[in-house]
């Protein structure tokens, strides 16, 4: 792997290349960030956990119809994925009020919304991510109408099959984050992670509003046994999945 | 005055009640806030200047078909309006990027927009005035989605007039922000004021960023000559006020 030059390195994966130009290698790193990466730690085994439970989760979403960049796991933290071309955009899909919502509306945490909220970040650090209204994500072009009102429907899609899944999990799906990317015939392909990184996951089965997180916001708000969580949740969603595939 | 109980005091503004349920007189202040009023000032003869320039825009406003909340300037630096139900929005329309739009975005300072962008922030100091998406906004429940649309088509309507009554007076009509209200009947009225501390207003004759600057972006920036660039915004409109009456 060394003598391979790395293609993009970002928080909390690496991507390479491969012999095949239209294939890349997504590495799962333990390195945790948060705040703009102004807090900064690792998580043991996060690589691992986060790689099995996007790997789960893509492989339920295809089966679901949902068009994304994952083939196949190559290694406990790697998989491999198809090339797509990102678009700068965080694309945020709310049901329940939480995290910046909360501090920039005024919205108690916990309050369940009338409909799910999708929300355009725009993916650069330097400017920290700022929320766009939609005439700001289309003034930046980096989108057409059309587009946006695609991955609108998308992220909406997605939330439905999440949210289901989850909720056999016994996991209430708060709010989750995903990125979308063009590939080489210009089809629109879910790309990224999907994990307790990207996702707010409360255990349905607790009320306390410190108990019940099992995401990253354990590692933002120092809460501790992040590895039980990360992992309590992967093993709930492998538990379901091996379910799913036994009455399939 | 002083027998009279202050009604509501604001960071430029004091608003007193009269013996008229539905009438109250606005007083305008020389005190300068910015950065959610981090930053504190006193400009001296503010409250006239602004006091001055929001009665002729109101005035010209009104002539143009524009429902404000202005009844008579009754006073160097007061002026007696209708009583309103302040919707909690700032209403901003944007001819050119300026400001949080630029910080936010990483438009460049001065880039005229394809055509001009109507936003809403949260009016809420404790917060910081977020910029808030279409959905937060009806999330919160603060205007309905009809009313909604009668803001952001009304605050396009007062750019169009604004525009071309200050290129008359050789201004570029950067940004503005917009308060609106309901009266008694439910009717739809422009409050607040508008002014050099609500409008970026940049000389046309000047290319230099920093000498074009007639607005509070001086105070800001700690640009100085900050009463001469508003008493030149108060002569231009003036100017341009008693030429329109002559020749009407």
């Amino acid at each position: 792997m060394s003598s391979v030059p790395k293609r993009y390195e970002g928080k909390a994966k690496i991507i390479y290349p491969t012999d095949e130009p239209d294939i890349f290698l997504a590495h799962f790193k333990d390195d945790a960030t948060a705040f703009n990466a102004l807090k900064r730690g690792q998580i043991q085994r996060k690589g691992e956990v986060n790689c099995r439970i996007s790997a789960l989760l893509f492989e339920y979403l295809e089966t679901q119809g949902i068009v994304t960049h994952y083939l196949e796991q190559t290694a406990p933290n790697q998989m491999r994925i198809r090339a797509v071309e990102i678009i700068p955009l965080e694309v945020v899909v709310r049901n329940v009020a939480a995290g910046s919502l909360c501090r920039q509306t005024g919205l108690p945490e916990g309050k369940e919304l009338p409909a799910p909220l999708v929300e355009f970040y725009l993916k650069d650090d330097d400017l920290g991510d700022p929320l766009l209204t939609r005439d700001r994500a289309l003034l930046l072009e980096l989108v057409t109408p059309e587009q946006l009102e695609q991955l609108k429907d998308r992220a909406l899609e997605i939330d439905r099959h999440l949210q289901e899944l989850f909720a056999e999990c016994g996991i209430l799906l708060v709010d989750f984050k995903l990125e979308f990317g063009f590939d080489r015939d210009r089809q629109l392909r879910l790309a990224d992670e999907i994990s307790p990184d990207t996702c707010r996951l409360w255990n349905q089965a607790e009320s306390d509003p410190q108990k019940r997180v099992m995401d990253k916001d354990r590692f933002r708000r120092d809460l501790g046994q992040i590895e039980a969580a990360y992992q309590q949740v992967l093993q709930r969603v492998e538990a379901v999945m091996t379910q799913k595939e036994m009455t399939h």
